[in-house]
């Protein structure tokens, strides 16, 4: 099998959350390093690519797919008989179950999540001015997420069940930047369920993987 | 076959989303009143179906699932053989290219899209003051996505290609306040091929049932 094509930079939300899925899968990938703060994302030879100018593209043989989740479903469906074969379920009534949770992560959670990661983790890196009113507004919204989360990890111990899968990992590399990057930590750890969630899904060994690709970060 | 159930009011988009699909797959369904302005998604009995509180909510003989976009994949995927069975693809590329879609629709388009649809058409009716930046900031993002749109219609009839699919499905509910709730729709109609597109879609049988039932609303 030929190694697919994972274009970005490893420590965008986006491309980590493809990553950690192609791991999972026991899926070889290359990663084609895009250097955004070039503007890279934003040339022709990409944008052909990805018509929106972000990341990640991913490439297997002659496919050619943007948006990170559309990837993951898409690995999943490609290579079900490949690594962790219950990542999106093995039958109709769980895969519907999860995908329900992948749009949870990506209506409700991802939102507030990003807008934080990028307020907080982001932005005094890049020497930008943060906008507390932005972060008082998707903090209050994320707890509120999280509250949700909390009731529904009394009653599952993942966010579809009993199994791990693609919504758990889903929200690994927002969740990650705000508990390891930010003084936000307590908006998991405070929560019980939800801090016993997050170390389940932190602690995997595909998600190591990644963070080991963040320190040879292009 | 029982009908399949759909709590909410008709006139939100997320419903009509999943209404526009059950239509297009030609799925037997029933209404269940949700009244909004009472609160009633709110309530105990509801959040015990849809723990964020929003609509829709869909039930299927025991099965139970919310969040539009995850329901419309499931109505495709149980109901393969019936009514339009391209919706969703006949192929895993197809699919694929289906799905990369739909998540533009609910990254992309739906942030500012459904941004403007409440500021301009539902917060009049509700006597809310409307916040002109929000209107700028969320206008512009529109005209950004609906450029790229623009381009990509220039090279194919339908969004994921030759045929319409739960990609374009899934954009008609904000789509249509902004055309014909709003004096926005410029941004639809003075760009060739979006509004090409747009009367593609919007004059689909299905789309004028889901609209029919908008004006028997509860």
């Amino acid at each position: 099998m030929a190694a697919v094509k994972v274009y970005g930079p490893t420590l965008s939300t986006a491309v980590s959350r493809v990553l950690a899925c192609l791991i999972e899968k026991d899926v070889q990938f290359e990663v084609i390093p895009v250097d955004m703060s070039k503007g890279e994302h934003k040339r022709p030879e990409f944008l052909s690519l990805q018509p929106f100018g972000q990341v990640p593209v991913f490439q297997d043989g002659n496919i050619s797919l943007f948006e990170s989740r559309a990837i993951c479903r898409y690995v999943c469906e490609k290579y079900a008989e490949r690594g962790n074969k219950g990542l999106y379920g093995t039958d109709p009534l769980a895969k519907a179950s999860i995908d329900q949770w992948v749009e949870a992560e990506g209506q409700s959670f991802n939102p507030p999540s990003s807008a934080l990661v990028f307020q907080l983790a982001f932005a005094p890196r890049m020497k930008l001015k943060q906008d507390q009113g932005v972060i008082r507004q998707n903090e209050e919204k994320l707890a509120k997420v999280l509250d949700v989360y909390e009731k529904r990890l009394s009653q599952t111990r993942f966010l579809a069940g009993d199994d791990f899968s693609l919504a758990d990992l889903s929200h690994l590399p927002n969740a990650h930047y705000l508990v390891t990057g930010t003084d936000r930590a307590p908006l998991f750890t405070q929560r019980d369920n939800v801090s016993r969630w997050w170390n389940d899904i932190s602690t995997r060994q595909s998600w190591n993987e990644v963070l080991h690709l963040h320190k040879t970060a292009y």
